[in-house]
């Protein structure tokens, strides 16, 4: 190795420590973000903005009247932040809905006892009837499980797919990953041996009485079955009977249904830029939620620390350089048709989006951003690293984005995630649980200060 | 520069990143760690063992009938945990007790009207006799303003201290720290200047409508004067009143006492090491919590965690080197006495204390390490860096420890302690609504996880 090459290295290494854009910059840089993160975290309005969209708002699935008044809401919230321009943009969405309070059992046969199961549909899953369904519970660990029974052990029956959370990831989500394919696909897949209906665990990190929901896929090679998720304290009360061989029935009734699809919004607010107003930056939540849940985690949070990027800009007198888009995104949970529109009109009027961010994994504590993106744009964040030092970002890592801005990459846009601490998520993920008080009001305000810094230099610098 | 100076600090830049000990003792000791943080993850005992201590003993100040339950149930968990040892430290500790249920209200004078107040007596305060106090108010918001008013503005007068903690600082301890100074040290300096009694704004980092206990010292220089503090709500309204020239007046009520010193305990459980029994490993929380809480994360979550370092070692079958010790301590919010009693022992017989790590600070989602020790020891620790990085802790910092180990520093002990996220600690620190519920069981289970982990490397390459 030669001394030039070992300075380089040295260099680079060091690149890690201390920004290499210059101790300038990052003084000033440091300073602007440092009055960003004052004003939010002593006159945020992000919290309240959130106790608003839970308890005045509450649940908002797509199509229903909540939804729309979560619109008109969060484009009231953006007038007030300081946007300059506040616009919705119509799409069509899936209309889904649970309809009656869903009903089910087991009955141990021995003496006729009944237990009653805390249960609710699976989004988009088609109803039983009135009459609902009643039939041999066949529980499966996992999928290999499930083909080894074949149609001769699940014909008329109904599959009870048991596959926990695997406590032992640190990242949760990777846990729900895993364990989501049983929600999402499950059900098609035990139709095509014949089943007559699916229960799966819920989804959940924790052992206790609520049911998660969340959407299935139907694969519409094989007949559309009812399908719900059952408490994890149900699931596992149920394997112990089942493995215990006690001889027994489950009953469940559900009469949700697929409406024809209404029309509905995404809501935008922006501040125009001020040099290169044609590259847009946008950040976003969604603004729909499932039904059972005041969707504070989900995505409440994410709507309001993006509104809270505009009032952070406009409080503290920052004028961006670029157009600064906050987008409450429509449909996240059960079609992901705002995020199509998003693109859709962006192609339409050929804008040109440079970056995105979302909000969509919890207002908890954060730490870091997940980036996809090309390698090149991807280092110039991670140069950034050490100005997030103080607000408890330190990592960033590779992958990331969000299920609404994902399909802006489509038209090549640099696309990121804010990664927040995920304990606390799948303990209320799409639960009752979910609720306002299950947020912290410095947690929530910290993710939204590291995004307004976030989008902040990636204004200033471009990417 | 030289061609060696430059070699040399390519070296320790790049000790950062991959840490200097050699890859295969890293391979090997990563795979232990993931086997301690999936043992504690899958099967971890302390959640269940901190619904014990909060829902089973409750409130446990030192002196009091629970506090003596709670030496009894965690000696019986340490057992159960595994270790090969237990026994108990005795020693006195102050014996102070609340009294009646404390009253106390604002009068508007102007017509009459009274505003209950949401208040408790600070801890070790005296109390206002059965009568109470009452006087005319006079809000400071700092010690610069007390002095100002001097004793012709203060004689005879309620002394209302209204300083909230600053919600810019992100490590809510500094703002802690800043703020903690009017309860400890308010009521004397009051005092000094004649006032009759002390309201200090609770020491919260939301506003609700629970009061913030907590320790007073008082200065025998001056008259002990009672104080309490009032819930941040009130004392925002209170500071309204005040500063739109209400007449008003103040009342409370007190009956609190210092009683003479008590018998209690220390509670230790070791493992024996197997090759250097002598050098002893400390991990410890401490015990007692104050009187208006389950003391969930102040600090059951900490006696928990450490037990939960016991149980772990002897689950995944690794046998220490040295001797690891987890220690329940008394009596740290009132008195530190049994913090004083590990050392004076240690002393005593001549022990050989190599490292004390607590967990004070909450059982929250972890970040990092706080090492209290030599330059060259922090070196060591931080080279292990990257075997933390899955597990959440990123953070090694100059300064830390605790208040229960911080005596051993007297010793020459290296002292440590665990860093979690601190956005929540002081909504619900020494209030009521310090419960078993505020606590995430995956976080609490994800800081005895790290916590293990640098027991385990600390043991197997010394200090």
């Amino acid at each position: 190795m030669t001394i030039q090459q070992l300075k380089y290295q040295f260099k680079l290494v060091a690149g890690l420590l201390l920004s290499p854009f210059g101790l300038f910059a990052q003084n000033n840089d440091s300073a602007t973000i440092k009055r960003i993160s004052d004003e939010i975290m002593s006159n945020g309005t992000a919290y309240e903005n959130l106790r608003v969209l839970c308890k005045k708002v509450g649940p908002r699935l797509s199509g229903s009247p909540q939804a729309q008044k979560s619109v008109e809401e969060t484009a009231r919230m953006l007038l007030e932040a300081g946007a300059d321009t506040v616009y919705l943009q119509p799409c069509m969405v899936p209309h889904w809905v649970r309809g009656e309070k869903e009903k089910g059992y087991v009955q141990l046969l021995a003496d006729g006892s009944k237990y009653v199961l805390k249960l609710c549909a699976l989004g988009n899953s088609v109803g039983t009837g009135t009459k609902g369904i009643r039939g041999e519970v066949v529980e499966v660990r996992n999928f290999n499980e499930l083909e080894k029974l074949g149609r001769e052990g699940i014909q008329g029956k109904i599959v009870f797919y048991n596959f926990p959370m695997n406590p032992t990831y640190i990242r949760t989500f990777m846990a729900y990953g895993e364990s989501g394919s049983y929600r999402t696909r499950g059900p098609s897949r035990a139709a095509k041996y014949g089943a007559i209906g699916v229960m799966v665990r819920s989804l959940a990190s924790n052992n206790d009485d609520f049911p998660h929901t969340g959407t299935t896929v139907y694969n519409d090679s094989f007949p559309r079955i009812p399908a719900v998720a059952i408490s994890t304290n149900d699931a596992e009360w149920l394997s112990v009977k089942i493995r215990s061989k006690s001889n027994l029935v489950a009953y469940f009734r559900t009469t949700s249904e697929m409406l024809p699809d209404a029309p509905s919004f995404n809501v935008v607010g922006e501040i125009r830029g001020t040099v290169f107003p044609q590259e847009i930056i946008t950040v976003g939540g969604h603004l729909d939620s499932w039904d059972l849940a005041e969707g504070a985690q989900d995505d409440g949070a994410g709507c309001v620390q993006s509104i809270e990027v505009i009032r952070a800009f406009k409080a503290t007198g920052i004028k961006p350089l670029r157009t600064i888009r906050a987008v409450m995104f429509m449909n996240e949970e059960n079609g992901g048709r705002g995020g199509a529109k998003y693109l859709e009109l962006a192609k339409e009027k050929k804008e040109q989006h440079i970056f995105a961010l979302e909000s969509d994994a919890g207002g908890f504590t954060p730490r870091g951003f997940g980036l996809d993106m090309s390698a090149e744009k991807r280092n110039k964040i991670a140069a950034w690293k050490d100005l997030f030092a103080n607000y408890g970002v330190y990592q960033f890592s590779e992958g990331g984005g969000g299920s609404d801005i994902g399909p802006l990459k489509a038209i090549g846009t640099a696309l990121a995630g804010l990664i927040p601490d995920s304990q606390r998520y799948f303990d209320l993920h799409h639960a009752a649980t979910d609720t306002f008080e299950a947020v912290s009001k410095r947690e929530l305000h910290l993710g939204a200060v590291n995004m307004a810094a976030l989008i902040y230099l990636v204004d200033h610098y471009g990417l």
